[in-house]
């Protein structure tokens, strides 16, 4: 059975990990016949958001604990996370991939990464294995690889030069499609940088795991 | 386009809406071509349990602001819910159905429910609409209707017997199918009563809401 591990950045599109994206994700991947392995950094999430207002709480929480509610408590600190015991590499969207696993949400193109995803993302790809990113992860990726990988963000312009400044290359990609950088082994796709409707981030996330997977062969 | 009224209760498994029913739910109805409108009670909840541990932390949170990370922000107050703009009323389980609309975690068959649930669901079920409850949710349907409905929550033998002791009629139903009692045009299924993954839970959810909404032909 082909192990994926899958890393979330919280529990909410605003402040954490985007909680459809998450569970289309798990949900491709297990109808797939592929085990879903999560993991999460433990430490503090950026901020709290009240997902009914938008507004800022003054409450401190914890992306490990948080990512857990998605996960059904099946989740380990991304710190233990061993690219050697994984087949493929999947990372859901929502700001949490901007704030948590980042800062690119407040520093774009001068962002850092978190150090636990890179070490895993560059072990993975060392030893040739597949990477999904979605929605708002893929502006990581040129940092996270140092190559010119080509990704898609959907088709915001902003965040397509910042990408570009980091060095990678975006492309401009319907929100029901997917962007293949077959010789990096990269696959991307919008969701709800684009997403009207969750059948509509399901239709680029069930192609995203489909390649992914296949590339596993 | 009809109109499917959606009941959470907070945010994961041990202390609100089971997250992947509840996104699993809105992606069958808007496949469907339908519209999600979903609700929440605006109350706290009965408490918060740490996802990663199980334990109970001291922490405060309310259902609705919860509830909304799962609809990204698109979510109304219970007390709101109008039952004639509405084509039929599903309801996710979790433990928030049995901690947050109702006691029912802690009181069994001398639970009471929450006292806008009842009044959405009895008018629901008055206006000759269909009514579709999953996982543990379904224990709650005797007190809600006062009437003698054919129900499933799996094979849990206790939670059968307080659902016949409140008046109702259990029926075992396996993971992948759905119990439907047409006289009340109640459909329920097991879901995380007994699925071991995602997509088994998924099976279940897809007939429900196909049974659902082909009531309100």
């Amino acid at each position: 059975m082909k192990r994926v591990g899958i890393v979330l950045s919280g529990c909410g599109v605003y402040d954490g990990a985007e909680i459809h994206e998450a569970v289309l994700t798990l949900l491709a991947v297990d109808r797939a016949g592929a085990q879903a392995v999560c993991f999460a950094p433990d430490k503090p999430q950026f901020h709290v958001v009240n997902h009914l207002t938008g507004e800022v709480t003054g409450e401190n929480r914890n992306i490990l604990v948080e990512s857990a509610r998605i996960t059904r408590g099946n989740i380990l600190p991304l710190s233990q996370a061993d690219a050697s015991q994984l087949d493929a590499l999947i990372v859901p969207g929502g700001f949490g991939a901007a704030k948590n696993l980042s800062d690119f949400a407040t520093k774009g193109a001068a962002c850092r990464v978190d150090e636990s995803l890179a070490l895993l993302t560059q072990e993975i790809y060392k030893q040739n294995k597949p990477i999904g990113f979605i929605c708002i992860a893929p502006a990581l990726l040129p940092k996270l690889l140092g190559e010119s990988v080509r990704v898609t963000i959907g088709n915001d312009i902003d965040t397509a030069e910042c990408i570009e400044e980091m060095g990678g290359t975006h492309i401009v990609c319907p929100v029901d499609d997917i962007v293949v950088d077959a010789q990096h082994k990269v696959v991307t796709t919008p969701a709800y940088m684009l997403a009207n409707s969750i059948s509509e981030a399901a239709k680029g996330i069930d192609k995203l795991v489909e390649r992914v997977l296949g590339f596993t062969e």
